[in-house]
């Protein structure tokens, strides 16, 4: 990146995700519908912390990049519209590396007929990259929050649970080229994690009154979402039960399947409460009750076996 | 920060920079003006590249680091109204230090009555602090691009230009215990720049066409308006000259002032183009006209004598 320079590096990444609303000192994005407002998220990617570069591609960093922060747009019951990409590189970093960051950024925007609008990049000694997602709320009903589930509520799920887990227990002990085969779809979904565009937004139509994701890990996300809204959230442990895939993962690294399901992060798994019935897309996987002295998530009505998750440090 | 974790962090920013739109997945903005459009732009700041700890305190890092995007928001004719910040940092970085960061983010921040509305952190080796700002576009009128300068127009300016160049250069000689204390005006334009709030309305309402800020060098920034715009900007060089201030730290460090002004960045003055009067704030510095195969931006319509400004790599 050093030789070609800052604008090539700029043409670069527009090329591969072109928005005719970047290239001027902001981004002024388009008219909203009326009476809707503008929703903001941000989060970092830190090389050696948030991705590996012999784990993941370029591209899979760029799509993980825009799922895990369209996915806090979709968690208020919005829209994803557009984001923005600043990047910390050291100088020697290959233009291939940006290029494929850009491509699977590009990709992902695409999917949520959203566009890149603008960024900024610097060199430095880290390889660093901060993603901003802008969404559109429109409507009169109000956002999906962390303090608005209720009582009697169905908690309901879009999305894997645990894959990314087992998918970064799997990297870590194999190495990206090691691992089974039969097992890669783990990796993937963690290298990679997907969510059908708009499942936030239906879930709102449909009635549904608070939403997270699981970034962090189920029962610490879903304990926010409790300790937040003054209730007690049961899951029953049939719905988030490990699969062939997660169970086959666990007896090939000797590790309990359901340490990924309750703390794993990053699958971005969309976690609802409604008192309809499962919004298209999502599946019932337990109820709100009224908040009690003891834990604020349980399974089947007991103290998850394990609980703990994810730390900024 | 490593020993209070992540969440006492947290408490920490949003204690010294507060809103009741944080602490969900995303932010939800209040309702905007009807007709109005959101700006949005982001710049990412490295320790070392962008700031050193020795030559600025956190209180500065976080002001400038407000001001340098809010001035982005501005070039548009825009109002800021929130900002999301977000940190890489060691583990040993002291807490006090992010609570200075934090507490200069929410004195600028309200200055133009705007939010930090929301944010990330995480440990990383590097220091690296990557702002985004939202801005409000109102009304009809067009937005300040930076292509719609016009032949025949006044080009004016509200700020400082060249200070901020001249505080760095002073500060890399005498670091910033050991500057002049009648040139210390020039190292706080450095480590903390400011403008008037609300220029670039003024501007845009008053019939204002283009808007950029001296964020790369004052050559730099208008060769890109005079080039996007398809004019040549000339410069009067009486309305750009050293000040006493300026002309002081030249024969301090034997250097020619006109270095800073023309090739300095950072200053984040606005510059803009008007059929009409300068807007309220700013000045006159020199007309544009129409486009010639020679230098894009002229002084006395002449080659500068200075050029080049700063680079990201």
């Amino acid at each position: 990146m050093g030789e070609i320079g800052e604008f090539e590096v700029i043409r670069v990444i527009t090329e591969q995700a072109s928005s005719a609303l970047n290239g001027d000192d902001a981004a002024v994005l388009r008219h909203a519908s009326p009476n809707s407002r503008a929703v903001a998220t941000t989060d970092m990617l830190v090389e050696g912390r948030h991705f590996q570069l012999d784990w993941s591609t370029p591209e899979e960093i760029g799509q993980k990049a825009i799922l895990q922060n369209f996915a806090d747009i979709e968690a208020m019951g919005a829209r994803p519209i557009a984001a923005l990409l600043a990047v910390s590189a050291p100088l020697d970093t290959p233009v291939d590396f940006i290029r494929g960051v850009a491509r699977g950024l590009g990709q992902r925007v695409g999917e949520y007929s959203a566009e890149l609008v603008g960024g900024d990049i610097t060199s430095g000694t880290a390889l660093v990259l901060s993603v901003t997602a802008l969404g559109s709320l429109g409507g009169s009903l109000p956002e999906l929050t962390l303090s608005r589930a209720r009582p009697g509520q169905l908690l309901v799920a879009h999305g894997r649970i645990g894959y990314s887990a087992a998918g970064l227990s799997l990297l870590q002990r194999f190495g990206r080229a090691g691992v089974p085969v039969e097992l890669l779809p783990l990796v993937e979904a963690h290298c990679a994690p997907q969510l059908t565009p708009g499942r936030g937004m239906v879930a709102r139509a449909a009635g549904a009154t608070a939403m997270t994701d699981n970034s962090d890990g189920l029962i610490v996300d879903l304990s926010q979402m409790a300790k937040k809204s003054g209730v007690r959230i049961n899951i029953d442990s049939d719905a988030i039960a490990p699969d062939a895939l997660l169970s086959a993962a666990g007896e090939c690294l000797g590790r309990d399947p359901w340490e990924w399901i309750l703390t794993g992060g990053e699958d971005h798994t969309l976690l609802s409460t409604t008192f309809g019935d499962a919004p298209s897309g999502f599946r019932p996987i337990g109820h709100v009750s009224r908040s009690r002295p003891d834990d604020p998530v349980t399974v089947d009505k007991k103290t998850p076996a394990y609980a703990s998750g994810w730390t900024s440090f």
